[in-house]
């Protein structure tokens, strides 16, 4: 039986919501689980639903919920795994403390890269249609701002790379330099 | 190589600061490495490092550092891990919660019983002397209720049983009930 790979650090997936950020960490996971490495997807949505239940979408709110992310991230890591962490965190100042908290050396910065009106046509979840309605508020890209990265490892447009060309170059440059 | 055990379920360790109960996760999960199971130790000081440093020892505070362990215990639970949670949680309502978050089925309540006077002579942290002198506040047992659990699992006395004599009971009674 082959050694698990080490890869010791977060994937921090930031984009727009339905810029394919939970779709390209769960294909990602596919490949490296193959590779027997320790992987955990850390995904937004599911904390919303749980630990982050009692917060909102104002701008504290949403740098709460990166802090918490970026916590629970951490102990993931501690404890030997890659963390592939699905947040649209659209705050640079917030990606920056998540940074900070798991440490610049095991952060993995990618920027999901898709048009607003692209994401806004997929609306997988519907919210962009929401949103437009005014249902729902402080929403990303609509009415709340994104700041792209200033300083990510990788970018990924989500619009032109198909999913698998977009793991190849995710696995490429943050795992399998060598290759 | 042996398949590994699946014990899918939160052993939530609580008791007095001081009554063993780090000592005792720690121990217990030696044992458990031992068999091939995946388990995590979360720590409530560690998470009062983290996660959860924005929290204090009021009540409100005590009872969202619980709701927070709960929600962090069950990402792990939902990934296949036996996670061994050990907080003080001095509340009968807040552990409550932490059971209805985890789900009853795989929350298992393990009482560390120990007198308050042997965990004040221990004193690991010097914290007892420090809430005695009033530099903390809220300490559980000095200044804050201790409310013992209705319905545990397992009761380990630590104050008459060694730690060894304290992991065999916890294996017996929580993970090799047919042995």
């Amino acid at each position: 039986m082959k050694a698990p790979s080490q890869h010791n650090f977060v994937v921090w997936f930031t984009g727009l919501s339905g810029a394919g950020k939970t779709t390209l960490a769960q294909e990602l996971k596919k490949q490296l689980d193959l590779d027997g490495s320790n992987v955990y997807v850390l995904d937004g949505d599911v904390l919303r639903g749980g630990l982050n239940l009692d917060l909102g979408f104002s701008a504290s709110d949403r740098s709460e919920n990166i802090r918490r992310a970026a916590e629970v991230a951490k102990l993931w890591v501690d404890e030997g795994f890659c963390v592939l962490a699905t947040f649209i965190s659209p705050f640079q100042a917030d990606r920056q403390k998540a940074r900070d908290i798991i440490g610049a050396h095991r952060f993995k910065e990618v920027y999901i890269r898709c048009p607003l009106e692209i994401c806004e046509t997929r609306d997988v979840k519907g919210l962009y249609e929401k949103a437009r309605a005014g249902l729902i508020r402080n929403f990303t890209g609509i009415d709340s701002p994104y700041e792209p990265p200033i300083q990510a490892d990788v970018i990924i447009s989500s619009d032109k790379q198909s999913i698998n060309e977009s793991v190849n170059h995710l696995l490429k440059s943050l795992f399998y330099t060598e290759r």
